[in-house]
């Protein structure tokens, strides 16, 4: 894959935000000329990554082709917050990764994030705050992120990346792995993220494609986070483009000490997260991470972004979390503060003078006893399956795809 | 890459036709198992292969991203019929062609199709028949795959691939590359032919989005073609599924055999010419071909097809001219050529007792003198661009990209 080398970007404390970089072409084969990151590159942060699929009631075939589009090295991580009456819609997600691992010859594990066993196992490593008034894992996007990234940091991999399951171009998915891998590549720190913008997003109108360039809720989002930004440093800015990005990735090193967020929240709070931790402007949590830097690129993709239409209502609930995030920070000065309150009132979220709600905030996945988590997940979720790696007529041999000690990596410093 | 491996196929005469096999996995990484092909022996075709673009005004964004998903190592040429007044529209595309080549360093070759330079060219190599009243290259897509075929010829690489230009998602054009560069490695044979099924063609329907699994025009060639094969051999068939593919590729040693028909005949014709010349039943052309075999692989994509709308009137031409192919050749035995003949009329197209009128077939491009075509090409031809692969601060030293001798490849035995 060969990226546009990015020209500039803010920095703020540790964190470097880079400017918007385009993908120039998916393939750059052997080429070692500027921006190029070959295969090999490539293939070398795959061996080392997780994609976690967040999944909530999508059809078979387009969940079988995201599956297709993830590089087969990376190993796939369901976590399905999809309806199990009347139809057990999870169980046909199981069999259908089951059966691509089989042709494949890969590995998968999946888990329902409403699975009580899940929810025994997150309480017993340690984060009671995930669990609501019925025992169970908060529902949420969020918080299937985070279940994502903790069964990640499990696998004793390096990296974690996010795919939407519903996605009708296997293609883009491809894309979003290989470019979460050459970003990762060309971090030159072990705390990075990567961020996709889509290239567009096309959208039926009177009856014709229109290939939109911004989603509804990042434009806001994008607006309130730049400003935040500006208004510590006096100078207007553009940098983020990424604020909604549900497409990420990030090195283990980084995402297990970063805190996630409840809900659609979850993602413009990752850059908040960063600022807060490692800006430099409040108390930094780790001096190795100051010491060293935390890079956030951000890449637009080639292939439009084709998927489900989640409807207005989707949008207006994503755009108000993000701004309650931004709202609450102590990083929001506040002429940004009022600049968010006037505009919540304007859109009628709030009644005047009415504060927006705080989103739950969790404690980084590092701070999780990883040994009990596994214990409990396998012992009580019936729900959690490792699907391993088959060679016909040969007796998998494999070990267990997650560990049962605590890997290295993954615990916050 | 990784296919399902076929099971079975149709044998006619040293041809085989492979029955549908599916992409697994775009991507199948490092793993060596049944059916992967891995990313050196891909690489390793797409060196050698020449991806054609035939183009008529399309818009600049679409031509971008086709571009982007053609593998880096591939050489790019664009065949062009867009419109030159009142917007010189090929212009704009050759300056797209350039600024890509220039990001991406790589190389490139576009003419025009109706430029009389390219009409002298032809008409010096051997081919006058290609060559209308007006003096210029007949106006058609066949006529457009068979100028792409000699400036393959003429690179010295060994494949050719055809893409669509009006293709929105440039991940699928990626695998359908990658698709040719695999079905071509699996291929045991020089003689090999890979044609695309794709996943699905999304349509507009009721304001939402229909992933229809079928061409309007492909069900009624493929119905036709599997009824020529069956009535030879006794035995009804399904193998053919891409009677109409667009997007194929073939190995020079076989496409500069093959002869190529007008316009939108070209594509099931292929079908045709491989029969007629290696399918035993009439005089074969070739004793190296008869000793070898001719292998066709299908492979059904996983993007689906996102492209513009051609209206109906470009569905029932292409329909027409598939049938009347199938009509003349000596191969249509007199059932299936009254069944033609039939359908034809019914849908009005025919009046009754009338015969389906002729595509003109040409002969094939091995037969030109590629030294005369690339002499007269290079001082005639006003609108071939030879873009040269530059490295920013360094003086290219490249040699010329296509060749002033005529390779050894790409002469019909």
């Amino acid at each position: 894959m060969r990226l546009e080398l990015p020209h500039s970007g803010e920095r703020f404390g540790a964190v470097r935000i880079n400017e918007l970089q385009r993908v120039i072409e998916l393939d750059s084969g052997s080429d070692d000329g500027p921006g190029s990151v070959p295969p090999d590159a490539i293939r070398a942060v795959e061996r080392d990554m997780v994609i976690v699929v967040p999944c909530m009631n999508e059809t078979r075939r387009v969940i079988e082709g995201v599956l297709s589009g993830i590089p087969h090295d990376c190993l796939i991580v369901l976590v399905s917050h999809s309806s199990r009456h009347p139809v057990d819609r999870y169980e046909m997600e199981v069999q259908s990764v089951r059966q691509f691992c089989r042709h494949a010859e890969r590995a998968a594990v999946a888990v329902h994030q409403r699975d009580p066993g899940l929810a025994a196992a997150m309480k017993a490593a340690g984060m009671p705050e995930l669990i609501d008034e019925d025992g169970l894992v908060r529902s949420g996007k969020g918080e299937a992120m985070l279940i994502g990234m903790a069964l990640a940091a499990m696998s004793g991999r390096r990296h974690v990346g996010y795919v939407d399951a519903d996605n009708y171009v296997p293609g883009a998915v491809n894309e979003y792995c290989k470019a979460y891998a050459a970003g990762l590549h060309l971090a030159e720190t072990p705390y990075a993220m990567v961020r996709i913008f889509w290239h567009s997003k096309p959208k039926l109108r009177a009856g014709r494609l229109f290939f939109s360039r911004r989603g509804r809720s990042s434009e806001v989002t994008n607006h309130f986070l730049n400003r935040l930004i500006a208004e510590h440093s006096g100078f207007g800015t553009d940098v983020v483009a990424t604020g909604n990005a549900g497409e990420h990735a990030v090195t283990l090193d980084l995402g297990t000490r970063m805190r996630l967020a409840s809900g659609f929240a979850v993602e413009p709070f990752e850059y908040m997260d960063l600022l807060e931790q490692f800006g430099g402007v409040l108390e930094p949590s780790s001096s190795d991470v100051m010491a060293s830097s935390v890079s956030v690129a951000q890449i637009e993709t080639r292939n439009p972004h084709f998927h489900d239409n989640k409807g207005e209502e989707h949008v207006a609930a994503m755009r108000t979390q993000a701004l309650n995030v931004l709202y609450h920070s102590p990083l929001c000065l506040p002429a940004v503060r009022a600049e968010i309150a006037a505009f919540l009132t304007d859109e009628g979220v709030l009644a005047p003078g009415q504060e927006p709600p705080r989103a739950r905030i969790y404690p980084p996945v590092g701070s999780l006893a990883l040994d009990r988590l596994f214990d409990v997940l396998t012992a009580e979720a019936t729900t959690f399956h490792q699907v391993e790696r088959v060679r016909p007529t040969v007796v998998a041999l494999d070990r267990p795809i997650l560990r049962t000690q605590v890997p290295e990596v993954g615990l916050a410093g």
